[in-house]
């Protein structure tokens, strides 16, 4: 009988996007949702980089490098001068996404049935990489009573076993909004260097952080071989549809490796590296901006969220996301049940699950995730609903009939 | 100490791409270069559809949908009804170029350790998508003599073994220009619906047919469940940067399988989409003109290399490429001198040798790969400088010291 693969049955769905049929049927009822579940900035892509792409010069659409534009690359090496990374343009090769940066940088270093660790909660999408790439995430736990800080040296070497070839980070994180300390990326350096792994930075929100300085994996030295950075425009500057990313290393057998991948797959996408090309040209105080205006949001969305009943949040310090413990028992049930029987004003909240981001089963079910790419006056109008449906879950779930009244 | 994966390193470089550094050392030398190598059009890309392009009025560039624009899939629907293909768009999933297409439908349909049959010579950089997923390539050779036309269903059914999950044929093909015939379709129909087997037919090149036409795998009936169709932009509108495809199956299964590996990359670039949209709008006679200009070439190409004294070349039915046989030894050697010792009024030719089109060791080694995708006028020097070379190559060859002779 005709059968798809073991490992397309084993790829994960998105969890992000699995309550989306709820939404829509909400939505054809007419009601407002507002979509604190997805990170799909509001921010404008900045109008000049938009411009760049209007005016393109060429009559035939062709392949570039499969590295990506020379020219791109070479502007590229401008940007990270400017955040403290030193490279040059060969030690950087573009990639459709930081998706597809993620996958070739794990294709390259790991083999089927290797292993890399990585703290949960993470970014979902990891599974799905390593679904393809036949690898395995072995989960180490961070915890939100301490903000998601790095798990301890201990815990990282009790995780590693001779499969073990990396260990994957997400800088400030999503999806917990954690901004990694100078001490705990030396801790991570350390714990490379001795056990020789690969140390995968994914650093898509470095521009956005609120509280210290953002320590990029390419900032240590001693620890050149170890480091694939992995990157993408899409956060930057608002720009998710382009599809562009990249991935850097000083690793020049990583590199060439990665090269090859990338020349099966010909080249990255034309027109958004146009685009890329031309942000680096941004006023510098560009990321001022955005980021002022994604700190105002934080701090809004944070303090109304302490600010409920039962509810706890740390304070993220970068990215676009925070996890908030509430007081339920099944965040699955409860963004469901927001979707499809909750209504205040005619609106409601839609929020990711934080079960999807935790690689232990069981983990994070009283979690939810929630990213604040809405203006503060949606926002606080998201945080009403959320603080509505609190009451009206719990007394709900109190009631006799819990099943009946719920659905 | 720190290592790259065995699959990294069992990654074939591009074949197509290798012999580049001594194409720009002649470049560098002053010396005028006619690519034959590379399928990259120099037809214009239609102006209408980068006009779509400039045109664009969004100001977020945002995520689309994972499976591609809805109003690009409803598009698609009226361009494959053109084609005699009859789907609704939820059968079609726009990908990032059609090697996302291809390293998709492999993954979601072979485990790690199971194998395709192809028919060889074949798309190189197929072997390149067989490494990532972790599959095997099993090729039945086709051969020069009867132009490259499918191997018989015996040779098909000694290559089939219990891990024999699929055949994946390119049609017309890259790099015969080989047009499968109506029955040599019914035949793999056959095959496939025998042994259980699904059929993935690579149609990058559908519109470009000289002779009869094309059958669809999706032209048959009673197979549905077993084609997987992967196509591309590139080639049809001459939109190679643009990174966009398609796969299209009938197979619910499998399209929800291929969707859970498009989420996780979460979307196709959005510029592009824009640009394949718009060309569904093209007129009519769109492929006419381009098409006539192919044959042109073709006709002009494959007449000169049968003039050439020992060169062998079948008429291809489709596509822009030919193999050709040469009165050499070893056309690896052979392509490299050309770029590195002949020069003929100061210019050379640069070909694809075709032994990095066979999976079998030591086939194609008297053959190259040429693309005609130069105008006419090119296309006879590039054909004066190749007639040249083989008298020279032979002489060089014949002389006591060939070695000095020819370095």
């Amino acid at each position: 009988m005709l059968q798809i693969s073991q490992r397309g049955q084993q790829m994960p769905p998105s969890p992000i996007r699995k309550l989306v049929p709820y939404a829509e049927a909400a939505k054809k009822k007419g009601m407002h949702v507002y979509h604190l579940n997805i990170g799909q900035p509001d921010i404008e892509t900045p109008a000049p980089i938009l411009d760049a792409v209007r005016h393109f010069n060429f009559t035939v659409l062709e392949y570039s490098h499969s590295a990506g534009n020379e020219s791109y690359r070479k502007k590229l090496v401008k940007y990270y001068q400017r955040v403290g990374i030193d490279v040059d343009y060969t030690q950087i090769l573009v990639t459709t996404g930081g998706s597809e940066a993620i996958l070739f940088g794990l294709m390259s270093c790991l083999d089927a049935g290797d292993e890399v660790i990585i703290p949960e909660p993470y970014y979902a999408n990891y599974n799905g990489f390593a679904v393809a790439a036949g690898i395995f995430v072995k989960p180490i736990t961070s915890y939100i009573e301490s903000g998601f800080a790095l798990p301890s040296m201990a815990a990282f070497e009790k995780a590693i076993t001779p499969k073990t070839k990396a260990i994957m980070i997400c800088n400030p994180n999503n999806p917990t909004g954690y901004l990694y300390s100078r001490d705990e990326m030396e801790t991570l350096k350390q714990i490379c260097l001795k056990n020789d792994l690969f140390l995968f930075a994914d650093e898509a929100y470095r521009e956005f952080c609120y509280e210290g300085t953002h320590t990029s994996a390419m900032h240590m030295s001693g620890v050149e071989d170890h480091v694939v950075l992995v990157d993408t425009i899409s956060k930057r500057y608002s720009a998710c549809g382009g599809r562009i990313g990249a991935l850097v290393t000083k690793n020049r057998e990583v590199l060439d490796t990665v090269l090859k991948f990338a020349q099966a797959r010909l080249s990255p996408p034309s027109f958004s590296q146009i685009l890329g090309e031309a942000a680096v040209d941004l006023p510098s105080n560009y990321f001022d901006t955005t980021k002022a205006e994604y700190k105002k949001r934080r701090d809004v969305m944070v303090a109304r969220l302490n600010a409920m009943d039962g509810v706890f949040c740390p304070k993220p310090g970068g990215a676009f996301y925070a996890i908030a413990r509430l007081p339920i028992d099944d965040a699955d049930h409860f963004c469901q049940w927001l979707l499809e029987s909750f209504s205040y004003q005619n609106q409601t909240v839609m929020l990711a699950p934080a079960s999807g981001f935790y690689g232990t089963e069981g983990l994070g079910k009283t979690q939810v995730r929630l990213a604040y790419v809405l203006n503060t006056e949606s926002l606080n109008k998201a945080m009403d609903c959320l603080e509505k449906a609190l009451l009206q879950y719990k007394s709900a779930k109190a009631s006799p009939s819990p099943l009946l009244a719920i659905h």
